[in-house]
């Protein structure tokens, strides 16, 4: 991967300098800037705004362009820092992270809920209108690169998705009193996320980020050497930081289906994210710089590297089934809640925990897939 | 397989016939009336016994043997009907079948409750003294084929099985009185089962087996004809019945790791079994008779097929967490547990119902190399 597409030698490439860099940012930091006069027009309702109406999806829209350019900006500072003036970068890197996490948050919650109450419906073995029980059943592999089908026609038989059963499909009085729950607290987390989001839009800290940004738009502030310095090295730090990282992952354990290593402190009395998911987020952090070093690297000429697309949806699986699980865990633990709904956020627990599982293993086919291709 | 095994004209096999089923119905007569022998010596005490003396032992070994031999029996009976006294085997089956079931109670609610205590550790992140980290993770897929290790040292890295963890060690107040709850329910079942199984021993309808099948240990009541008829085709009509059970099971499916089909229902109101699991408890038996169909052919002659044991060990694993799934989500509708409990058990059912969606996985990975690698 590193010969394919950090090699100077590539004719394709070309030299590309920090003049790249600053062409990046540019467009970035426009990018940012559109997406905040977006946001201003909607009003950036999301949390109170009927979720049918344009306005509100243009508000969803507007804020996931805002993190989209935050991240993107505040990646290059870190993978090109030394390309840029140190004094400007270092006290961006901080107002960058704080903007990007204040803004996350209300997504987060929102699809953390989502998530929980799909599973709850597909523990139930409810079917949703207009998905068929066979998209319900392959939606947590949709991730996974199929496995090789080496059965015989004659003996593997049809799919046989299990039927539908409609008199199955009602929710029990746990799952949805679990569900319940989990709407009252993770509404109220999302409301909160969402205000303390647009008091952080309105305070003079944000106004002073937005004013950089916009200077950013016209005038980057590069290091005298930086136009003629090529980027290929920081790139291929950045990989590097990633490979390394992939490395100490416990891929053969992934590797191999239904090993049961996320659910092995399903029941520790420590309520705190599972300490083995650690490595994984660092490389999910990893991998999204890569990313943007690529981004920089190959502007608009690049081609999408799909399996690398795929690597970090695992990653995010990954990351989100891990919150969600844990969210789960932190209902159960609601003083005075029925024993049925308890049993709900149980099975919940367990069931997300084995989409970390799930997410692992799709990580490792992609990965290995990448790792096999390349000469 | 047909080919290989089953094949008249298979020098190896010679012709067998009625007669090769009357010497194995009588070495399994034989086994039967040496393990009651030995089960009456050592009182049958396996309930209240306790575990580590020799006694117990023993008689956990007779009543095993004395189900083995039963099983056997049972399954001759019914796959080479035809060349059985009709009025004899009609009468016997019934009988059989009773006891069969009656003497499998006490060893089955001891299982269950051992596969849920040992989860129960093992989602507490609980190692055992003796047994290291790295086994207890391994444990699920002991069953399973391993996976093609397609990694490249470099990048794959070491195993790095998650470290133990002492302080995370410890049941929870949950997990501890999940467990203890479901200690005391099985373990009533289990006595009842005990006092049931030693009622039917003492009962004249057992006598009544145990006479017929004392006759049979001398005398095998064969039709006129049996002496001189083949056994391959009832043999074949056997196997032929197991794959047409394995052609209608989910084989695509169950070979997606990760496809949460198992866990579909995992909250479904209905506390019975779930459905979806009835073709593989079928398959089970169907693909014991072909074993036994197999024993009687082959006699002692024959290779033990590791693939085919591995398929049925499988299948025992997925019927044994199937009914330990069952007997956590029914403990959870015990009334006025603490909500803890609660938890900890439907996090214990969908830890059991994974390992349903684990067992399909192993036996689809078992029958597709079976499949391919015959002519």
């Amino acid at each position: 991967m590193a010969q394919q597409h950090l090699d100077p030698t590539n004719p394709l490439a070309g030299p590309v300098t920090g003049d790249a860099l600053a062409g990046y940012l540019r467009a970035q930091a426009t990018e940012f800037l559109r997406a905040l006069r977006l946001h201003r027009e909607t009003g950036g309702s999301t949390a109170n705004g009927s979720h049918g109406s344009n306005g509100s999806e243009d508000a969803v829209d507007a804020a996931r362009a805002l993190r989209r350019a935050v991240r993107r900006i505040s990646g290059s500072l870190h993978t090109f820092r030394p390309l840029l003036d140190p004094d400007w970068s270092e006290s961006m890197r901080p107002e960058l992270a704080w903007l990007s996490g204040t803004l996350a948050m209300e997504h987060a919650y929102a699809a953390r809920l989502e998530r929980l109450l799909l599973a709850l419906h597909r523990l139930s073995g409810a079917v949703f209108p207009g998905q068929s029980a066979g998209v319900a059943v392959g939606s947590r592999s949709a991730g996974a690169e199929p496995v090789p089908k080496k059965a015989e026609p004659g003996n593997a038989g049809p799919p046989s998705h299990p039927a539908p059963a409609p008199d199955r499909g009602n929710l029990t009085v746990g799952a949805a009193k679990a569900g319940a729950l989990l709407e009252r607290q993770l509404t109220l987390a999302r409301t909160r996320a969402h205000s303390s989001a647009l008091q952080a839009l309105g305070s003079s800290r944000f106004h002073a980020v937005a004013d950089n940004i916009a200077v950013l738009a016209s005038e980057v502030p590069l290091t005298t050497t930086a136009p003629t310095t090529g980027l290929h090295p920081m790139a291929a730090a950045a990989e590097e930081r990633l490979t390394d990282a992939v490395g100490s992952l416990p891929l053969v354990t992934a590797g191999s289906p239904y090993n049961a290593a996320a659910l092995i402190h399903g029941l520790s009395p420590d309520p705190a994210p599972h300490p083995q998911d650690a490595p994984w987020h660092q490389v999910r952090l990893l991998l999204r710089l890569h990313r943007y070093a690529r981004e920089v690297l190959d502007g608009d000429r690049g081609p999408v590297d799909v399996r690398l697309l795929a690597a970090g949806q695992a990653l995010d699986r990954h990351r989100d089934a891990s919150e969600a699980a844990a969210a789960a865990a932190q209902a159960a633990r609601t003083p005075r809640i029925a024993p049925a709904t308890a049993y709900a956020l149980g099975v919940l627990h367990a069931d997300q925990r084995h989409e970390v599982e799930a997410a692992r293993f799709a990580f490792q086919q992609c990965w290995q897939k990448q790792t096999v291709g390349t000469p």
